[in-house]
């Protein structure tokens, strides 16, 4: 039995090892296009950032330890050219089959490109392969750009904005929508807003950028002299390779796949930033490419490859980023997106000390949203400069557990001076919108 | 309608305030034998350590604020001598009469003192209560002890530890079990003890203290100089004032109540350290007296002496302290504790980083345990130097949902590298246990 991945990096290097973990004896090749797999790519802005120095420090493993602790045979500078479900093969470069007895797809993201005159000019990169913060690296150093337009509020954007001024950059962070993270609270707004403005950055909201020349960026607020710009103006899923040799593509536009990982194509699994998964709270295909979901798809695709059957239920759309020293998580639907999917929703808000305040403890903004009918939980919004990230999670396990608004009063969280004030934010969020549902 | 409330710190003004919140007509009464009234008790340690510089930070309200915006009458120096249900009042002092047509007792929890000769010595103190806190500050600020002993493992026991050492004195902590935390854990035991002596501090386990001298303590493993002894061994439960009036005491020694806080007598309501309450792993009754879960219990109390019909299901036994650079976080049953409750229990246990580890990321230990016959989640604990505190809340959020183990492998918790890594430790931990439970 041969087993090939497509995609070296989060999802098909899980695939490949649970694979192997299943099935001793299966015949393993991973293919990826580029010189490095097995690396962090979230971890990219902190190389770009200088707190990561070297770009070695994000790679977890190589081929030659893939090779010799695994049997997996990993080929780096193998870009598939086609997938041939009828032949089961795999064409790599000028013509080199791959055949296969099963398939996993992993071909992961990339940066969207909006058609800006000059998007292709050198100064112009991204910054999410490791290939492009190198890149990106030599540039910063050798051409020593003093002033950048970051191009998109999302979690890349804001990363890299940070890590280009931990850089010494003037740094314009400019977005097309009045949303920042996908997100339009006016109290999140309002907190980033506050937030880049301390650490000197330009945000421009509501901002089209129309072109990009050497030395200078033109947008629907003036034009600004930059002479580096890096694009986070989101990304979108490879799908390409898949599309052509006929497999579905699902409504949000990644790879549909069932909860076993299953294309429509037997025999072909995906997995990872291309494909698409459920949204367990909405029950609608989502696509959401985040490390951690990667990996578990990755994990469950690999083992039904090898004859498993693990199942991947889906997501709740749980993320969290640190922007300088603002901490902001989020997970669920919120109340505009419930909204948006025909459901009554009622939110609300609270700040509170994220520890006891005689500790130091700082207040952060919880926001929880239920269904007004039904009560149950839908989301939850977090941001401040302290305890969000881990404190999102029990929300996120909430929406796991379909548990309702008035469930999360009682619930048991930890307390200690140092950690959490005897009323957790959260409990103090559920208590006030438990009081709006009655 | 007469609300009387025995006990002024934490579930006894929760209990007032909520019941005023419900009934502004309400006549309410709290009657607190100390001086002090509304403050953090779980602050103590820290404003012995001095990270607190002034007793007053440790206080939330005064009952002039309580009076002044709650028109709640807060009375201090009124120690209750007698509850009388047969006339429905309470007896303060020499005979002061206080009726009521409802009653909430919140008398919280004392220092257990064993029958060691030299207890009673003035250099052998606790530090429970602010006014006890305030005596301990000034004794060593006059006496100048160089060499303390804190009996008992527990959390204040750890925590006045790690506050004696950061005051300058040579601290010997001495457990008459071989436990800590209540904990048998070989690798909990062998974390506590390393952090322990890196921080110069003597941790004597299984050793008993035969008796207190001035200046000297003598345990079975030898005698010892110290000029200050910390009496940490165990709360009990302040029940002798319920107990006389024919309420009902129950397995734990503590008050017996309904989930709504009502006692065995119509009328009279009990909440806080006083009260046990329900373990909603176990279903049996537990007392684990705790700031949090007595702001829950005395909330509750208050809204159904106030004609509320407000429940409080139970707890999950979740707790977390911080000893010197360790963080510990438990929740539900431990697999000792699930086999002694006559279940069998099956633990995984892992060490993993509790962030990216080219960020800096430490290692934490994550052990979950879970029933062998129905694979539901029973318990986890946690420890290591940092990420623990709100981590161990996706557990006891698990907990209350009763989620089985095997549904924790899908948790879709936030991941970002400055936060955890992309498969946070509770997630390694449940695939590991959900394995061994196949």
């Amino acid at each position: 039995m041969r087993l090939v991945v497509i995609g070296g990096v989060a999802a098909g290097l899980s695939a490949a090892s649970s694979a192997r973990r299943r099935d001793p004896s299966l015949d393993i090749t991973v293919l990826e296009k580029g010189e490095d797999i097995s690396y962090s790519a979230c971890g990219l802005p902190y190389f770009i950032g200088g707190e990561v120095p070297r770009a070695g420090e994000l790679m977890v493993y190589t081929a030659e330890f893939f090779r010799r602790e695994r049997n997996i045979s990993v080929l780096t500078a193998h870009e598939a050219r086609a997938i041939r479900p009828a032949r089961r093969d795999v064409i790599v470069g000028e013509g080199n089959r791959f055949p296969y007895d099963r398939l996993v797809i992993a071909t992961g993201a990339r940066s969207r490109r909006p058609p800006i005159p000059g998007i292709d000019l050198p100064h112009v990169v991204c910054a999410n392969t490791l290939a492009e913060a190198r890149a990106l690296q030599e540039h910063l150093a050798s051409q020593r750009p003093a002033r950048a337009a970051v191009i998109g509020a999302g979690y890349i954007g804001l990363e890299m904005t940070e890590a280009l001024r931990k850089r010494g950059l003037e740094v314009r962070l400019i977005e097309a929508s009045g949303q920042v993270l996908g997100r339009e609270e006016p109290h999140l707004i309002l907190a980033v807003q506050e937030e880049l403005a301390r650490h000197g950055v330009t945000w421009m909201r509501e901002t089209q950028v129309s072109a990009i020349e050497p030395g200078r960026i033109c947008t629907s607020a003036g034009e600004f002299p930059c002479e580096l710009v890096v694009l986070a103006a989101g990304l979108c899923p490879s799908v390409e390779l898949a599309a052509e040799a006929g497999i579905q593509i699902g409504p949000t536009g990644a790879i549909h796949i069932d909860d076993r990982m299953q294309t429509n194509l037997a025999g072909i699994y995906a997995a990872g930033d291309c494909a698409e998964t459920v949204h367990l709270v909405s029950g609608s295909p989502v696509w959401l490419p985040l490390g951690t979901t990667a990996n578990k798809m990755g994990r469950v695709a690999g083992e039904n490859a090898s004859g498993g059957r693990a199942r991947f239920p889906g997501i709740v759309g749980t993320s969290v980023v640190k922007v300088f020293t603002l901490e902001i998580g989020m997970t669920g639907l919120g109340g505009t997106a419930a909204r948006r999917a025909g459901i009554a929703a009622v939110s609300a808000e609270i700040r509170a000390p994220s520890r006891a305040k005689y500790l130091g403890g700082q207040a952060i903004s919880v926001e929880l949203t239920a269904d007004r009918q039904s009560g149950r939980l839908l989301g939850g919004l977090m941001f401040g400069a302290e305890g969000v990230a881990k404190r999102i999670d029990v929300v996120a396990t909430a929406l796991h557990a379909r548990l309702r608004a008035r469930e999360l009063i009682d619930l048991d969280l930890s307390y200690a001076p140092p950690f959490a004030p005897v009323w957790d934010p959260v409990l103090i969020a559920a208590r006030r919108l438990a009081r709006l549902l009655d």
